[in-house]
């Protein structure tokens, strides 16, 4: 029998100057990895240092979240972009984050983009591997995060990339495999049991039911924890005592048992 | 007899977006050592990919070039700023270029930092402890580049890193080693011969003459050549010429001749 | 008998993109004048509109409060700037902010500086004298707020503008007449019975106790409700109660009875 | 016989910081308007208030420049914003530069937006309402300049703006209407004595001619002229000769003869 596993990601390190943002301190001893905002997006060199200590602190492992520089928009709207470009912002934050860890003798581990920047890596064949290139050409060992079925994946596999398969407990997906729009009512899985339910046959069985009942197949490597929800950490604590319960560990990808 | 030798250090890639900024091009075959902006005072991850690159190809040693938050100011602007500020800030931007130089697969040399902050860890101790530490910590083989005489190389001693002290050809000197402010009519050495015996008597002698007569000793690992001057390239031209003539070996800190 | 009488004003409008600061909605009725912050250092194009917005609605006087350019910093941090620059980054300021107004049809009322530009137009009389030219120049009919007894009333008055001079409740002050700095133990006055008592002094008898017992005259406009303090809203009712009761009038400067 | 009227307009005041831009100093006296960035996509507060200086002195007639925020971007580059956002930058942007007129005792004249801005507004219904309605919403007397035959010049007409058609000299026509995109090899006329036929045709017959040979009617109330084309002086220079010539009157919008 294969073992089964899984890591919980959430992205953290995103207040601001005198903006907070976020439950980081709360949340971090209940997930596994953490991707952290590089100054694009969110966070500034201040929150980046404090959210590596507090990160390896708790044994957490650490990504870079790079994003569409965008602070006012929090890298959530799209920015036209080429290839070129979204591969040389990527470099730069994931060098940026980079430096914290070696200043806390700390391994970075991942990397995740953000928002907007996630979305168009998803669909988008050039832009991910723009990604793909520059996570490798930073660092080969990094490990690429992102969407289950996307591009990003498939260019980061190409690139030679270990990657993670990331799935969402809480939203709902199509029969193509990508996730319901949150424009749609029916995007977001709000009762908890189900949303745990959901991930356990993704984790177990390689499955999910799409919002047409069709049954896809899914990798699911990585759960993505929403950091910003209120619920989020009492959700995270029953998750992962479920998933105890059925002999799944929880550790961040590449760590041993 | 010991062997005299100098570096020839020069700020780059401090150009933004659609903006141009020095003749980076041109004087890079006439330099040895070149500071690029990290994106902070100048600079963004175009100007930062395609500096890299063209340092890199022409053998000229890479350094980062950390300022002052402040794309609008350019740097020149003191920000009040606490010390643990100007720490994280300069990991970030090390960090940042350091990512540049793996894609590229050329090492970082050294730090020197920009403008008003250069200013600031030239007198204020603990500003200067700050950048030392903010060096050693991301990488404690990197030269840390600062004025003859300044607090930033006492501190940048006292951690342990290889530091250069830099001298200028075009400024006169007060007797107490400062810089004479640029305010002041006689600030400025306009005739290149006279630049010129200013450089070779530091470099041969370690002394110069300060702007009362009085004669003072001075430390000279670098000069710095000023990018933005029309007269850069001819000035670095003939006083390479009349360094090689003397014996000198013009080439970067650390290099083997 | 004269008339008593006193504004409250409070800053507002600092949230920014997705990060909010401060309790705006709520407060926003226990106040007379209202601070809005103009996109430098706090404030978006959205904050800004909504802000114009429920100030219009609550009846609150409107102000344009610029300050440094430094969103990461919040305008806390000095930046050196010439006074020429302080008087076009407050033109530009105060124009964006009144373009709001006017889209909300309701006149702007006022200006107050924040934070580090706050503190630097009180003491600097070149920089005092670069942000009421600029009022003067952008309109002469705004009023000019600013600490009592500072740089920057003197030169709202030379230049022919409304001044208010503004006091602080719960704030101590030096025999000087300045404010006994943060980083001084005795810098707050923690019980708000003690600081309603000091408001009604400067307000009635135009008199303050210095921290070492002298007494000093102060001219009492308007009075600073800190708005990030969550005690601010009950605080703000009390003080109101108590200066009706005492027959003072609580208004905008410059509003009729 | 009607009268025969132009508008040359060109954009200025892009420079930033220590970062020049385009020869405002030179083309200023050979246009009539000028369309002014107001802090967003370029120019700063002491840009823009030198460039106010600059065309008052000159004659030419002021306009505020509206962009996407991107300076590293220069605005060139669409982000997706909603019509909300896309007002109230928009807002935010016409009043800073309207009070840079007010202290130079000069009105603002229209308004045109940038770059990618100016695209979005050509295309797409809700982004030109979006502008319209902020113009109108600021002074409803400001002329709202827009591509002939655009979006943005028929939401301008709806909210009762009076609008300016603009044409171009130097590009080429779709079939229906649209510059050919600069992607395309056909895009730009280098002539500029083809460039100078094309656009007295569209002043005096109101005609201009695709790229396939269909004759196209268009309304042409301003000329573009590009600013940071180096034979932009004697293209402007000729232009205007030869417009005389044929008795058409070179003046601002709304300008009286």
């Amino acid at each position: 029998m294969t073992e089964k596993r899984i890591d919980l990601n959430c992205d953290m390190g995103e207040s601001y100057g005198v903006y907070t943002f976020g439950g980081d301190q709360e949340l971090m001893n209940h997930i596994t990895s953490a991707n952290i905002a590089c100054g694009a997006h969110a966070g500034d060199p201040n929150v980046m240092h404090q959210t590596v200590a507090l990160a390896k602190k708790n044994g957490v492992s650490i990504g870079a979240h790079p994003g569409f520089p965008d602070i006012v928009g929090f890298g959530r709207r799209k920015i036209e972009m080429s290839p070129e470009e979204i591969y040389r912002w990527t470099i730069f934050q994931i060098g940026s984050l980079q430096a914290f860890c070696k200043a806390h003798h700390v391994a970075l581990h991942h990397v995740k983009p953000h928002g907007a920047l996630y979305h168009v890596a998803a669909r988008n064949k050039e832009a991910a591997k723009a990604i793909a290139q520059a996570v490798y050409d930073v660092d080969n060992s990094l490990i690429l995060y992102g969407l289950a079925g996307s591009e990003l994946l498939t260019e980061g596999r190409k690139h030679g990339l270990t990657v993670a398969s990331e799935v969402f407990a809480d939203r709902t997906y199509q029969k193509d495999g990508t996730l319901t729009p949150r424009t749609e009512q029916n995007a977001l899985i709000h009762d908890p049991h189900k949303a745990i339910e959901q991930v356990k046959r993704m984790i177990v069985h390689g499955k999910v039911e799409a919002v047409d009942g069709s049954q896809l197949t899914i990798e699911a490597d990585t759960i993505c924890i929403h950091g910003d929800n209120p619920q989020a950490i009492s959700f995270a604590e029953r998750l992962q005592k479920e998933l105890i319960k059925l002999g799944i560990d929880v550790m961040a990808i590449g760590e041993r048992c």
